[in-house]
């Protein structure tokens, strides 16, 4: 069976000059790939009518589905729906539910829509109309010689309200989709190429219909089988068979096997002991308690912390000794030690995480450079400190540092019995 | 004069089924857009050989520049050097330069680079090699029929050094570029459609060859000029003129006339009054102490804070009185006073900013729904409260309500004489 495949096109110079980075294909790709739709391409085209009935044309050659998100806000700029209109040769009409939508999205607000609010219900007549209550823009269902045109606002949120209410439910009745399946395995702590050699000889035994991909992520990597076939059951019973052999393979170094975040990862491991962490930091400045608490529910085991940038607040909220800071400097073993013992007493917690270091660009020292970074970890009994050495820019050093002492965190609490 | 146009490709499997977002893609659009390069298109495909050879002849078709990202890693579904090697039926050789630098990379970390690792040095024999000293994928340049195609590792730091230091001076020096200038103000607390309403006769009184864009993230619109024009001199006369017209209009939400962030902005309105501050969280759980430690420097404004997730910790840490929080609860306006005084003093910071609210999905009751955030900030003087209502999900609740907690502190600092 040919499968059906769909392209992406989001409009929009924000998109192509790079003031706003695409964060909603992404998401049509996951959700469209869950579906058994094949994401063949994604095309950013600008503002400009032409560029965008280009695109239209030589996509729907191609595909059996196009999704276009983008330029359909109530300014000048966004010239999405006029473009569709030409391309289809339609005319325009009024959607009295896009309309009376407007009107109440203005009055929860107590406002009045103005005129270019109003405008968002005028929409080519050939479309069928893809109610979106959360904002003004309606998405907008197209055929056209058997090809599938959806064209919804580049609002993610308003995207994926009718991506998940709308669109799929409506593919999904509209084509006969294939089976398509994934597993996900999500490890910590070694590189992308130390990991493909060492489960080379796996790789390369795959059977041709399952594909092994390598999603590296600041310390972090995915390992994702997928499989294509006619024959579910089959399919999923050799899936699940390569899939064990390969977390046992790289069991030491496995955090989940599902698509999962560290976090949510670590919040699985607290919660089924029943305990709580805490944090300390320094260089980091809050994003390990940041992203502590991205997962819902978060408050089950996560109670608080301390950003403790400055000295004095290590010294007198944190308790580290002035002594220890004056005789190792805030960036040491000693001083991580001491934060996690203060944050423990402080928060009240379990578990406390503790990072002092030099993210950059400046404040590095012959002895000390930037990318020099002690993380500790410990609860009542016991600390643990990990040294690590990055020579990367702030944003970089960032990340990679969050995701170690997360993972430092997570194998501290399997290990502690 | 005709505009170089330029077009991205993007290659790699993660990229259509979302596993990886393209944050590459916004960073080469910037760079080639201040450069006076036309981005005319970004097309992403999968590591399929004809998927890519395809987009290489479409793209060439129409634009001067090919920028390549990604399938340039040691695995062995990244294919985008085979690809490139049949596209322009090259034959392959090793480069010495990229050989050494495997090694060096490796000798850093004290380790031997596999024979994977070592298969990076052998390039297509038609490229010039662009030596890339923080990854062992090396940079490719091509020519032919008068087109450059360049193509890259899709690691963000590879990647980006790599355009900087090698790609950008080689594109200057063979190209004639035009003028293109930006001038960009970043405004907070007012929508995009209002702000279109509010300023409707500025924009349509613009010259054709000045552009407006409205760029919207979470609270914030960034407004964008860009003017193009042969006569370098008029260009910016006339744009900087019309951008102090449009300051002037929306000057009652301008946070910036420059392209910087939210806490960008506010790191300067605190170092020019020489001010620190610091953050009591609940509800964002750590994200205003990570906003404000991402700029470099941040450690002359930001002392710390204290991420009071448990309410225990609001009142032992915090000093909230456990009286209020009976009262009130900790979502109410009393505690995020109670915050704010507690962590001037706690952290003795000259400002202090509060959060306690419900971000969802669960926790929200008929009288405080999910979405209802207080926030509060205050000197020894003074402390003032603000109310928000947001009805999205949580990690759209989490950016508003940064974005809407930073800029009150700013304001609340503006007005602070």
């Amino acid at each position: 069976m040919k499968p059906i495949s769909a392209s992406i096109i989001t409009i929009g110079d924000e998109l192509l000059i790079g003031q706003t980075i695409d964060t909603n294909s992404a998401f049509i790709g996951q959700e469209l790939n869950r579906a058994g739709i094949w994401l063949k391409r994604r095309v950013a085209v600008g503002d400009l009518r032409d560029e965008i009935l280009q695109a239209l044309e030589a996509e729907s050659r191609e595909n059996d589905i196009l999704i276009i998100t983008g330029g359909l806000g109530p300014t000048a700029d966004d010239i999405t729906k006029p473009a569709l209109r030409d391309y289809f040769a339609a005319g325009v009409r009024v959607d009295e539910d896009a309309l009376q939508n407007v009107h109440d999205i203005f009055s929860r607000f107590g406002r009045k829509p103005s005129e270019v609010n109003l405008k968002q219900a005028e929409v080519p007549d050939n479309c069928t109309v893809l109610p979106n209550r959360r904002g003004t823009a309606p998405g907008m269902w197209f055929e056209k010689d058997g090809v599938v045109y959806v064209s919804l606002p580049g609002v993610p949120h308003e995207m994926k309200g009718l991506i998940t209410d709308s669109v799929l439910p409506r593919l999904k009745e509209r084509f006969t989709l294939p089976g398509i399946s994934h597993r996900t395995a999500l490890t910590a702590g070694k590189g992308e190429s130390d990991l493909a050699a060492h489960i080379a000889d796996f790789e390369a035994a795959l059977p041709s219909w399952i594909k092994l991909a390598y999603l590296p992520s600041y310390g972090l990597v995915r390992l994702r089988l997928t499989a294509r076939g006619d024959d579910a059951t089959a399919v999923e019973t050799e899936l699940d068979r390569q899939f064990n052999e390969l977390k046992h393979q790289v069991r030491e170094w496995l955090v989940a096997d599902e698509d999962i975040s560290l976090p949510e990862a670590l919040h699985r491991v607290l919660k089924a002991r029943g305990r709580t962490v805490g944090t300390a930091e320094s260089c980091t400045g809050g994003y390990l308690a940041r992203l502590l608490t991205e997962p819902a529910g978060a408050s089950a085991i996560f109670l608080g912390g301390v950003v403790a940038y400055a000295n004095d607040i290590k010294e007198h909220v944190l308790g580290v000794p002035a002594e220890t800071l004056r005789a190792h400097g805030a960036v040491s073993e000693e001083t991580v030690r001491a934060m996690v013992a203060g944050a423990l007493q402080v928060l009240g917690t379990d578990y406390a995480l503790a990072t002092s270091g030099i993210m950059g660009p400046t404040g590095g020292t012959p002895e000390k450079p930037v990318g020099t970074i002690w993380v500790a970890v410990g609860n009542r009994e016991r600390t643990d400190t990990l040294l690590l050495n990055y020579r990367f820019d702030r944003a970089r050093n960032m990340e990679l540092t969050a995701n170690a002492a997360l993972n430092f965190l997570r194998r501290f609490i399997l290990n502690d019995l």
